[in-house]
């Protein structure tokens, strides 16, 4: 999976180095000898990672890579931090500073290219995300919910799989401490195969030692099924077995450690892993937010006229001919102008979403109310008998008049009523001509004085 | 990249056969013993891939091959046939059946594993967009365009980079003539780089003797740039270099041939992928549209509320303090409920819709036109100079009053007129007090007879 580098070193001969390896591998490479220029470099070109070294002057790899994963442009992108021996403290640093692994230097080429691949291919597809994401935002219809909003571990579930017998099983305890996540261990294959069936986890991290089972098993488990191939996939290797790791990444496995891992370590990737997870369920999510956002009457929260034109017809056709009934039922709010006119928009505004209030709690939650336009609204009532369908009408009316619409800036309650049209559908009868009727009813209210249910027709 | 695949075979050690390999590697495996229960299952359980035998009983290979393709559940689904014998014939058939790929039997592992882990991680990649895009249809928001719509192959381009020397360089017409499609030819790298900096191409195919550069070196460029990412990429490899083969896979190049290829076949294959990057951007563009039908009303198409509402205060802050004025012109529709009531909605809507056009026509191509309320509409103006804001209210005011409005069913035209509100930024001014002033001054028209603009007090 080739993609754009950028190395961030001090050292000439250390940039000259890894733009050798990487080149000779394909990859396209730039180039920054400071954490500033690096920050530049990455708002301007988004590159697909940077692999950043800790120890340079001006600000160091630990403030560069913070800055970079507080950027709104930048925080996506992977930083792998280069540390010049292996050390412990500097690891668990960088990674606490937002870095999405690291490597110690002198690394060998197989981690750094298996490191980097998978990480480019998981940043490939968040990518895909980010588009849609980034387009909702420039039509200003970014989701209900920020996607930059923090993570709460507390929020998080974590499954580890390792036997009772393995000194894994000892970090339970400690992770929940540490993260105040949610924690479940599964010994071995079997029952980790029961718990994935039924649970949905945010990371799982699979230990070497299963005395049922095989470890990349339940990694390909997770990866094949779309149910769980969200779920950040974590594997401990014995250090005889590293050459299974390159395997593993292959596979879409989102990181390793040695057996038996520093389990300070094993937190801070862990926390790497659920934060990766975090945003791009937050870039799933809002990108669902925002379709439902398309089908929404914003001043009310009720579906608009787009969806109800596109989900009559389908509920006419689901309707069975022998069953219950059908209706649809117009309404218009009586004098609204006059609403407008005399006390402003704003009051016309709380009318509305009160009254789109007293509609929700009087039909059924199977009904489908819509705002169609300025005080229209229709509500379908798929498998209704007539007389139910009246009564609920006639409710609907009662909850309008009976009580005044107290507003915020009027002292005295409005009095508001409704008029309403009420169609039954007939056989084979298509959506629109059944909505007509409904508003020739609803006409017929108005001209026979308002505040009043009219049935349709029979034909 | 594990996946779940489903093999389909009558012959049941055939079957096992692909099981131990796969499963040996971590895949999943569903099988089937012929067409027809081939189709169900992959309906039913979504493999990630089907590797599909040729001769069964009942529904062959091919037949099964053009059901799934056009089946809405399961086109997405790569399939990889197996043909007995390495029959040219059989080749062409599958290709144009719609298979992704083939294999001759008997098959060697690694050409197994390369072209189903390549297939799978494409498909993976596109279930990210079909998520996206099956919301939208639950929603009734499915796209302006279909997605199932044909592809017309004259529409796509393709670049062919080898070296007029090259005997490849000879299906050029060929290509052309078969599929009607554009295509241009680089002659190396060098040529490549620059056609690629500048034209966008729906595939690439890459030949293997350049005199001037080297082959994974274009392939790695296409993938490793955002701008060509979404180009598929095919490679001709000398028999002797197939090893390279897996690793421009890995790379994400989704096709190789080995040379010299058969001009055929290479036509057949690169169908197969122009036809796979036509449905990847169909997703694409449609969630591009979804998006935008949620800034937009559906009766005239302007913008509605939300978006006005979400881009005024940026507008605002664009606006520079020296420069020219920024007017909000609040309009409604005199006596449209009138309208309305006398002849009916259809009428309103044509109403709606014809203002909505002069209201476009009669003001500039920056400002920002939307339709807030059932007859009440909004123009944002940047940088207009007071007197010019003036001018085109009053020419919006004469469009709407000069002319009937001519409807369907209405032999007479209908007089319309409008009244209009105009406010000018006041430096420091919050959008929502902009927008209430022009409002008050709409009313203002509205009380002194309608049919007038009114100028906003200046404080």
């Amino acid at each position: 999976m080739p993609g754009r580098i950028l190395v961030v070193d001090d050292v000439a001969a250390n940039r000259l180095i890894a733009r050798a390896k990487l080149t000779a591998s394909y990859y396209d490479v730039i180039e920054a000898e400071s954490g500033e220029q690096a920050i530049e470099l990455a708002e301007r070109e988004q590159p697909d990672l940077i692999l950043l070294d800790v120890l340079m002057p001006g600000i160091d790899g630990f403030e560069t890579c913070r800055r970079l994963k507080s950027g709104r442009t930048t925080m996506h992108i992977p930083v792998v931090m280069l540390t010049a021996l292996d050390q412990q403290a500097d690891r668990l640093r960088g990674l606490d500073a937002g870095a999405d692994d690291f490597l110690s230097k002198p690394y060998p080429d197989m981690a750094l290219f298996t490191r980097v691949s998978s990480l480019i291919r998981m940043k490939q597809m968040i990518d895909e995300l980010r588009l849609r994401h980034e387009t909702s935002r420039e039509l200003g219809l970014e989701g209900l919910t920020s996607i930059d909003a923090g993570l709460n571990f507390a929020d998080s579930s974590v499954l580890l799989v390792c036997d009772s017998s393995d000194l894994m099983a000892g970090t339970v305890a400690d992770i929940r401490n540490r993260l105040g996540c949610a924690i479940e261990t599964a010994e071995g294959e079997a029952a980790a195969r029961a718990l994935l069936a039924s649970n949905r986890y945010d990371a799982c991290v699979i230990g070497p030692n299963l005395s049922d089972g095989e470890p990349m098993r339940i990694a390909s488990l997770l990866r094949a099924r779309p149910e769980t191939r969200q779920t950040s996939v974590m594997m401990v290797f014995p250090p005889g077995d590293l050459s299974k790791a390159h395997l593993a990444m292959e596979m879409g496995v989102a990181d390793y450690l040695t057996y038996p891992p520093d389990f300070a370590e094993l937190t801070a990737r862990l926390k790497v892993q659920l934060r990766r997870k975090h945003y791009s369920d937050r870039l799933r999510s809002s990108m669902h937010d925002t379709l439902v956002m398309a089908v929404t009457d914003p001043l009310t929260g009720l579906y608009n006229r787009r969806y109800t034109n596109n989900h009559l017809e389908s509920l006419i056709a689901r309707h069975q001919p022998g069953g219950q009934g059908l209706a649809a039922m117009a309404l218009d709010l009586d004098r609204f102008k006059s609403i407008n006119d005399s006390h402003g928009h704003g009051a016309g505004d709380e009318v509305l979403r009160e009254f789109a209030r007293r509609l929700s709690e009087n039909v059924r939650g199977i009904d489908l109310v819509s705002r169609v336009g300025g005080e229209e609204f229709l509500v379908v009532m798929p498998d209704i008998l007539a007389e139910n369908a009246e009564r609920v009408a006639e409710r609907v009316r009662a909850a309008v008049e009976e009580t005044g619409f107290r507003l915020k800036d009027t002292p005295a309650p409005l009095s508001v009523t409704v008029s309403i049209g009420l169609a039954f559908h007939r056989p084979g009868e298509a959506g629109s001509t059944l909505i007509n009727r409904a508003d020739a009813a609803l006409y017929a209210s108005k001209n026979s004085g308002r505040n009043m249910v009219t049935l349709a027709a029979a034909a």
